[in-house]
């Protein structure tokens, strides 16, 4: 039945074994095509256009941009009651948050109102998440203000600081968008989760440091102390807000809560004029146009621009990643790349109407999601309870004292410093714990732009060093079977005696062509160096197995041929087993097939060595042949 | 006999399946110390230190770093005769290269000749290696003119030019005497092949047209032209040396009669009052000390650091390859670690003592190859001949024409450009030729050291890439057997009906973790998706096959959970096959084993289809069991 294509007989016609295949040969602009279309599409999200006629494409074109148009039309009574009440919740949040932070990046709070009145408009357009909640972020937040205040103080001269948010808002939102639309969202997957635990842990213990150096510097105010251990055990309960969903409204509510305490406490006492700071007038009114306010010249712009690249990349992560993990709560599929393009327009949109930069926060979608929204709706629910507050409650804000935004910030950031994931870290893997070690270091005690490129470079690294140190793991017979494992992984194994079997771990680059040929001359030595009893047969074959290689360039097939040279002048016998389709590809296009012989490539490890075996017994006469041995029962 | 440890009942009892082993646990400190000592120790310097006297352990030390102690005791008169040719051969070759390069560099011509004599001493007693011949090397020379004379003109500014020259020699040997003792040579495995391919041509393109600018400037001087053609096509075979050994006098002498020729030309015709420029008084006597010469203050010290730094490691990498290469041929070992250390002081001492950067040529490691030599010895007799040249014969290079130095380094270095090299690169590798294009566009379009990072960057994204979009790949039955192969390579493979294969072919790690989620679920989608005729069985068990998973990081183990989340959403069930020992531990520590359950791990993929096939035909009754299937053969 052409099964026969697969066998032919071994060069001592002893028994079949299977024949490793070459793959059929690609013509290269197909297989390129293909490559480029894993790399860069690989959620292949064309899929749904295909066969469909030109109106109907371009209906699911704008479907595609725009998610509101598929689930409006579906929109119910049902669903706008939940996503009221849920909206109608984190506005409860977002105020108060959004005047803290705002507060923590230096700028006027009343743009903390702001960034929660267009952004979220814009994201329940364009977002394909049902539970993210459009805000700001108290990491974005610290970064916009120690990077900007590099260039610009604040304080000396607040309108180009303010231009400046802008201008870096407009960048992140750009370089979100682009992400997006050319699908290279995967440059986010290179914060990996233990950089982003070390990352936090280090903003959060900064921004603790300075709010709480303004906390300190008020100790007339007695109360104040107080405040924030109660603030601090009840905010502590948002982080477990997922776990604890019924006590999410105490979370929720919270802030608005001490912020209404908070004020009715300095209006009646009148602490304002005994040296409490509070925020004062904010201005009535929606958000009014900045795009003519955007700074695009040196030395100012490099600046906005270098800001709004971290920031953009590390809210874009905090999004995404929140968005993918509320997704699949509820079993529906966010599309990173399209996420990307929402989350960039919606900070591209907002950076023209006086908003800094937002993403979707942990914390408030959580709280969305606890408080049952079922569309993106909540968004603009919340959107227009912002809106009402802008138009007509800002006066009521006059008394809020300062240390209450601070108490807000410490008490939602506390959760940022997530030692727990820090000891699985270190019990699980000790590297990750390094990489989020040293973004907490480099953050704590250089800067954030530091401890994050350090991270990333460790994590880099690791990558780096797994390819240019690949493992090469000696493999035994598995008692009673043809399978072949790792000596120290089954230390029960048996040797094959006459033949050293070698796993390669990694594909064969450049980067560890050199190093793989002196590891596999140094395996070579000690097996031959090994104390044998007479009777035992010495070294004879060499058996790679290739099944881990995934790929091979130029510099390691010469190492391939050279080792080979090697192992022939030692009068050894190299053998190849499984290797895989792209590797068998060019080691016939180089020729090393026909150097080796396609013979000596078998399709197991248990083939390779059975053929050895029978050579060894039957070539060599003089060898005693141990019939008790396993690997003669195969 | 302890056999049955690896066996276990599975769940349903119907056969045994091997268990798959975690491997036993090893201390922390242990641990870390075999990886450490495996990427830095990989050769195991230290094994012939072990269960030594102290003062062999110092003797053998001394050998170590000396090798010269080593073979000197048994230096014999035979080696010496074979030597003494060999050594006059290339010194033949080393006095016009010297003098050519020099020029190339900017530098006076006496220093070529200087570099021909210290630091050949230098490695005759460091090196490992029998057959490099220690020189100066065209494209050091050129990146050394280029670099440096971007901060300082050599023609206005001769002396301080000459000192960035000895400053950025004795950076290059720093570093390359400290990457040798810091055990961090792999560094220099970066450039890959196809770089150095690319790179040579580059920099062999840049100064052939250099040197063409000189030589047509000379219209007058009629012959210049046919020198060039004849020089050309003798050196052409420089390259061709290894393999045609029998011509290789031709190329070793030619430069050396050309000299001759050249001088007594002008000598007798005076053609240099007609407008031939000539080399002119060269100082007679010894290398005079330099080291009080270094240039130690900004801002010609950056730019000294960074031209020492590159040209470092390009001369590095030059010289370990040529050594590595040779040493193969004649079998034995070079020690890249050792080899740099003594490159790097010979270039420390050097700098110290007039001389300029050196390393070990390819075409005159060649020639002293070919021309028999046996020990390091050939390089002290090059530098003996050398001396004789500096003390008594440089008056007679006064008439030498320049145009003969321009066509002796253009036939040098017109080998370099490998074209044959490049078109292997396209058709085995096309990654490696883009590489090796690039590095050519960017040193000829840009600059040496443009073109160098681009194409490191390169090489190290496709390393990045390989790990950031690792191929999944479908596996199925080959007929009559228990193995499961790719789909693709084994066009005549049979899918096995409600099981899915797949194989991971990277290590999972934060950088692919998310790719990999999208991923499978496309596989499954895809396979659920497939029409299926009503009798045959729905997609029920998703198997990984982890055989080419070397290591997994916490994010990876994330994503393990969420894809095994998904599955079981759907009502299928995920399967591990044949993890490794790095997998094992780690998800044995995250408590993702206890979460799949142990008897769902099995050590071949063949043991996990049985496993599912029975499950799937006993558990599910109303399935059509189908006896002519292959998998109930097994």
């Amino acid at each position: 039945m052409g099964n026969a294509d697969y066998l032919y007989p071994s060069t001592n016609d002893h028994q079949c074994a299977h024949r490793v295949a070459i793959p059929p040969p690609q013509p290269f602009f197909k297989s390129f095509k293909n490559s480029l279309k894993e790399t860069f599409f690989p959620d292949d999200p064309l899929r749904q256009f295909k066969n469909k006629t030109p109106s109907r494409k371009f209906i699911l074109g704008l479907g595609y941009f725009l998610p509101i148009l598929d689930w409006a039309p579906r929109y119910s009574l049902q669903f706008l009651k939940a996503d009221l009440i849920a909206g109608i919740t984190i506005a409860s949040l977002a105020i108060p948050q959004g005047i803290s932070y705002a507060k923590l990046a230096n700028l006027p709070p009343i743009l903390g109102l702001y960034s929660s009145f267009i952004p979220p408009l814009v994201y329940a357009m364009m977002g394909s998440s049902r539970d993210l909640a459009v805000g700001t972020v108290a990491v974005a937040s610290l970064l916009t203000a120690s990077m900007l205040g590099q260039e610009v103080n604040a304080s000396e001269n607040p309108t180009l600081y303010l231009h400046l948010a802008f201008t870096a808002t407009l960048f992140a939102g750009l370089l979100q968008a682009s992400l997006g639309l050319l699908r290279l969202g995967f440059i986010v997957d290179f914060l990996s989760h233990a950089t982003i635990v070390g990352f936090m842990a280090g903003a959060a213990t900064v921004v603790c440091l300075q709010q709480l150096k303004g906390i300190l510097g008020l100790d007339h105010f007695t109360q104040s102390t107080d405040i924030i251990s109660v603030l601090r055990s009840v905010f502590t309960q948002t982080d477990e807000s997922k776990r604890r969903p019924k006590f999410f409204w105490i979370s929720a509510m919270a802030p608005l809560a001490s912020i209404i305490l908070g004020s009715l406490l300095v209006f009646l006492t009148h602490a304002e004029k005994h040296g409490v700071q509070v925020i004062g007038n904010l201005k009535k009114g929606l958000n009014p146009p900045s795009f003519g306010d955007f700074v695009f010249t040196s030395p100012y712009m490099s600046t906005a621009a270098k800001t709004g690249m971290i920031t953009g990349i590390i809210a874009l992560a905090e999004g995404i990643a929140v968005g993918r993990s509320f997704a699949m709560f509820k079993h529906y599929h966010v599309d990173g790349n399209k996420e990307m393009v929402a989350i960039g327009t919606m900070n591209i949109v907002g950076s023209c109407f006086s908003c800094y930069l937002t993403t979707g926060p942990f914390s408030r979608s959580a709280v969305n999601f606890n408080a049952g929204c079922k569309t993106a709706m909540s968004n603009v629910i919340m959107a227009i309870a912002v809106m009402f507050t802008l138009l007509f409650l800002t006066p009521l804000f006059h008394y809020t004292p300062l240390v209450v935004l601070s108490a807000i910030i410490i008490a939602a950031i506390l959760g940022l410093i997530d030692y727990e994931a820090a000891i699985c870290l270190w019990k699980v893997d000790k590297f990750d714990f390094v990489v989020c070690m040293s973004a907490y270091i480099g953050v704590v005690f250089a800067s954030v732009e530091v401890g994050l490129i350090i991270a990333v470079a460790i994590s880099v690294l690791r990558l780096l060093l797994f390819v240019a140190r690949p493992r090469t793991i000696v493999l035994g017979n598995i008692p009673n079977s043809t399978i072949y494992r790792n000596v120290e992984q089954y230390p029960k194994t048996d040797n094959v005696p006459g033949v050293l079997i070698l796993e390669i771990d990694a594909p064969i680059y450049f980067a560890n062509s050199s190093y793989l040929r002196e590891r596999i001359s140094r395996w070579i030595d000690e097996e031959e160096d090994k104390p044998k009893s007479t009777e035992e047969t010495s070294l004879q074959y060499v058996i790679l197995d290739m099944s881990a290689v995934g790929n091979i360039d130029t510099s390691g097939i010469s190492m391939l041929e050279e080792v080979k040279k090697t192992i022939d002048r030692r009068g050894l016998k190299l053998v190849l087993a499984n290797p895989g389709a792209e590797v068998m590809k060019k080691l016939n296009k180089s020729k090393f097939l026909e150097n080796i012989g396609q013979e000596w490539i078998y399709l197991t490890v248990g083939e390779a060595v059975e053929a050895c075996n029978y050579k060894l017994h039957t070539c060599k006469p003089d060898s005693t042949k141990k019939e008790s041995q396993p690997w003669n029962n195969v």
